[in-house]
């Protein structure tokens, strides 16, 4: 048997789960467990399955559902868990989320394959080249438009399905960013929407805020106000600095995003205007 | 339309599913949500359904259900949403949990309806009575057997659907205990499985833990033991004395409590050997 | 013995602790707790000292304190813990907060004393009535102004120390704002300074966040800008609707109020700038 | 100016701060903070000061206050901020703790040196040694006495103030714990005392509760019963499998025992019996 997740929206009407459950029962598909969300609000209707299937099942079972979902306007996606996520990710010079993602990768936490790390500075390729994954040093030089244009050569030649801004501070132009659309995850160091922009953390703390956070979210060409996957706090006192702040704040950075990554890699997260639901 | 909710739990088995969902859909009923858990250490399969019908569905849709899940051998419940669960609670002399319950009733935030407080002792009466709900003095005077026989007729005259147990210093005896089986939650002030029995939280604070919690769970005849449903727990430090604590801790009582009576009112928790499936 | 509490702060300069610490040894006082806080920002220097006092110590205390506190330019205080603070407490419509506050003081939890009720509405008067305290119907009828000098010659009348506005829905004049500086503490239901203004739950479920919070603060002629004194959030899903948020925002606020208002009765918050220091 | 910390306990009594607060005045030490705890139950005193000093000045205070330290049966100790603590890791096979712990202090999150890195496997010794740290194995071949003889011989030439178990799957002897007490950190992979020995993280699952944690705490002969330093929980459901569990929970870990490790870097952990004084 397989692991398969079979996903799908749809705009909401009554008698997708019954036209769909079927199909997958005559393909002998055990739904192991399955999370329905249809949002009052925007007429959504969101679905994720994760089945057990005969294995080979999986193509045979596509070709079932695809005149259904055409009749029905699913639109819809079937994955093998077992396959995993081919993942780009994108540094500057902070390493901890970096490093954070690579571990649990390495210790099997995270259903991901790094296919390699992107920086426009070369201080972590010490450390990325030492868990033997290939560095790209695509500095900002030949000005955004060239780097952009290298940047994406890669992301077509590794074939990479998710890209990660692991702390890569570089604001993506507009163009680069609608390219990467549903696809790519950043981690701001804040709360959002509080302490939008530079500096969050100094931000914070001159605000005195008592809770600080980070969000990971999908890049828009509108920055830091992509649709949110995940958030987190953690408390803080007048006694702590902006940069002990920093530092707090990055155990969070790495928490935050290694969830999102791995809410991605697992089929879970639907983008919903501009809201994500996460099954 | 009316809001109903569909629940049923199986020996896990390929095509429940498909089984059930086509009769909504013939029935013109809408799934707005669902969730659907396999347990693979059980085998057990549980399913929670929120659907939309056409008025009058209900029982229509009953009937045809039941065929069904007797073929599947699904154990099974269909509940209108706007009929409220009829709610009894059980106090001594806190009244944290009560006044919030009440509170929390009275404002619309909880779907149930109280149909009175049990208590052995008057210290609430005042409050229940000025809230006009019906109060039950059960004292332990004719001893555990007489009182228990008290309370379970006035569970029947009520027809409570859920016992509430929030903060009732009785040990309930196993036979007691075995016949509110899977309609009684009782919420233990402290974050089990530390600290049993008596006064935790000077337990906790003997012992120097960092954080104090509570945990509401099912009563069974094994005191403390039964499945847990909800916990939480707050931070404290060597500074927080036993009584502050005992304070700190009845406000997360109060709130696990409440989250606790509103997943059971809204059919979402399921029994699972000793454990619990909220869905 | 008494307790008492010293709190002084001063431009930070060397020499404090040891000017003061041997006048309050010669007088029997026993330090039993003291947090000291020098800001390097600011350079503010704030302490709080719990003591335990030979009965009447107060006054001989607080005269041999003066002179050294002139010569420091300390600005200090000096309270019996036995004290109560004397508390007015302003609603509109909402009563979770003022419940949650009326509870906690009357089962011993929070070192205050009620001295009344303020509302702009009558939807409280018998809740208010039932528990003993005060109910003041300050209608905006005659306008803002006339209300606001009724609401101050109440504090007058009242002796309040505090004036707490548990979801008091009236923005107060920048002139009655500034009257109350320090002694004012607001609850906004929101995690500031996210979603400021009106609706902040919907304009956080709209904006598709997945935590939630509520934030006390000390009331400032700027609106929703005054330091902030306590701050929690709570983990929010898809799919809780805003009025979901807003049932759950209610429990974090009534939390959070009460914590500050605990803070400000023991005599913990200093203001710095535009920040608090908690010790 | 240099920074110092200077703490002490001592039984309680008045008159302490008074006696020592001069003295550092009259060196030209300025307090920059400070936390005092008297504890009622144990009858202890603690204090940890934060100075700012003349360079040079760490000697001439330390020889004024020893004077009346004895005179007050001070236990006292006067630290340089800039000396960092030499700390010694040991761990087993599991890397997740110690990469943390690596990253951290690398990045200069965490004031300490790392002086090598004890285990009775290789596994992590590549990546140990690619940190440019010393890696010392030492296995259990010759049996526990030899082997703990060895890791105190090793204690000894390295000069380690603080020795960290971070994951080391191995239960010290009696002896080599009362060896260490007090500067053995030992992170406890569940939340104490819940679960204590072997798998607690399936314990847990099995258990079915809704929240999994960590425990730092200091070792002693009394296996999983040491004095708590640091806890902290996160949020599971009936969904997360018990690998689920250990993975989620190795975060908690990796970040509990790094906060108690800063803790004692910088001096604010006290054993107050069988519990913590954090200051």
């Amino acid at each position: 048997m397989t692991e398969l997740v079979l996903r799908f929206r749809a705009p909401d009407r009554p008698g997708i789960i019954s036209a769909i459950a079927p199909l997958l029962a005559t393909h002998g598909c055990d739904i192991r467990g399955a999370e329905v969300y249809g949002d009052d609000d925007t007429g959504g209707f969101f679905c994720r399955m994760r089945l057990s299937s005969p294995t080979a099942g999986r193509d045979a079972l596509a070709s079932v559902i695809e005149p259904v979902a055409c009749e029905l306007s699913l639109s819809w996606e079937l994955h093998d868990l077992d396959a995993r996520m081919r993942v780009l990710i994108a540094v500057s010079k902070f390493g901890h989320c970096l490093v954070d993602l690579i571990h649990k990768c390495e210790i099997g936490q995270l259903p991901i394959e790094i296919v390699g790390v992107v920086s426009n500075h070369e201080t972590m390729r010490k450390t990325v080249e030492w868990h033997g994954l290939p560095y790209h040093h695509l500095p900002m030089g030949e000005g955004k438009a060239a780097q952009e244009a290298a940047f994406l050569a890669l992301i077509e030649d590794t074939g990479a399905q998710l890209i990660v801004l692991a702390r890569y501070m570089q604001i993506l132009s507009d163009d680069f960013a609608a390219k990467l659309l549903g696809r790519c995850i950043n981690i701001h160091h804040s709360f959002l929407p509080s302490f939008k922009g530079a500096k969050p953390y100094h931000q914070a703390h001159a605000r005195g805020v008592k809770l600080i956070g980070a969000t990971a979210h999908f890049v828009t060409p509108d920055l830091d106000e992509g649709p949110i996957i995940e958030q987190d706090v953690r408390r803080v006192t007048h006694a702590v600095t902006a940069d002990e702040m920093v530092a707090i704040g990055r155990e969070i950075e790495a928490s935050v995003l290694s969830r999102a990554v791995r809410w991605q890699a697992e089929h879970r997260i639907f983008q919903n205007g501009n809201k994500t639901v996460v099954l």
